[in-house]
């Protein structure tokens, strides 16, 4: 991004500055994942972040394909956001000793990224529309529902398992 | 947070930080608004925003309402996460001139801010119940009602009004 000059000049430019900051996001969880694999302790959890890891390579693909589809190099924006996510998601682990009580902890950052993800999604969506692009629409649905399945994955872990035994 | 110790010991801890944690994004939150307020143009979107921060005053309010009802003193711990979510708001709205594109761009920062909200509110409303304390969970759903509603007005003013004329 520039100084004191306006770089998005158009809704256009905005749509592609935010679809740099998605994968620039992504990028940045695929290389946050293996560390939250490493310590998750719950069996589930594990497993679901390593699902979510190989959905994570799909969405970096898939966010290359919308590049081609638009004409456009791919490459990122920086992402404070993420940074900002992921960095308090290692500060917390980093605090924690319990394993169990960990495990609640890497839950809730695991949602926290998700949610930023959906947040970025929606908007995408909603704008591809705008710009006429269905095409692209459809592609970044699918990795929308793929967040929203995760991030309910880890309710339902984080409800059913870990809460009970981190209080136990 | 302490450095090389663990600081963090137990689920009620964990409880504690989080909490903590969204007091000091509500915070930042009431501090960002206002600046959203004035850079927005379209009129529902400036007076969704000017009701939100109204919101976010007894979201605050209610937080430390929590805080003396576990009998523990009402205080922030950084929050990268929040921090980041407004920084990169901040950045790009200095990025646009045109008005219209970036009533689209604010619209979209602030859903990103709702759904950190809503994340965290989630899983304390989880934590809360698994900790017995139902009483302190009711309280804080009726925050995350609300930021579902924020989030729900936010796409329909940018599905229904801005992007249209961001187009256009």
């Amino acid at each position: 991004m520039g100084l004191f000059s306006y770089d998005i000049q158009s809704f256009d430019d905005l749509f592609v500055h935010t679809l740099r900051d998605i994968y620039y996001a992504e990028n940045q969880i695929l290389k946050a994942l293996p560390k939250m694999i490493d310590k998750a302790t719950n069996p589930e959890l594990k497993s679901g972040f390593q699902s979510h890891l190989r959905e994570t390579e799909v969405h970096v693909t898939r966010l290359e394909r919308v590049f081609q589809m638009l004409g456009i190099e791919a490459s990122g924006v920086d992402c404070p956001a993420i940074d900002g996510i992921i960095k308090e998601s290692n500060e917390i682990a980093s605090e924690v000793a319990d394993k169990e009580v960990l495990d609640a902890a890497l839950a809730a950052a695991g949602q926290a990224v998700e949610h930023y993800e959906m947040t970025r999604y929606g908007t995408l969506i909603a704008w591809s529309k705008r710009l006429g692009r269905a095409d692209v629409a459809a592609l970044l649905k699918q990795t929308l529902d793929e967040e929203k399945a995760a991030d309910q994955k880890l309710t339902s872990i984080a409800e059913k398992t870990l809460n009970l035994r981190a209080t136990a």
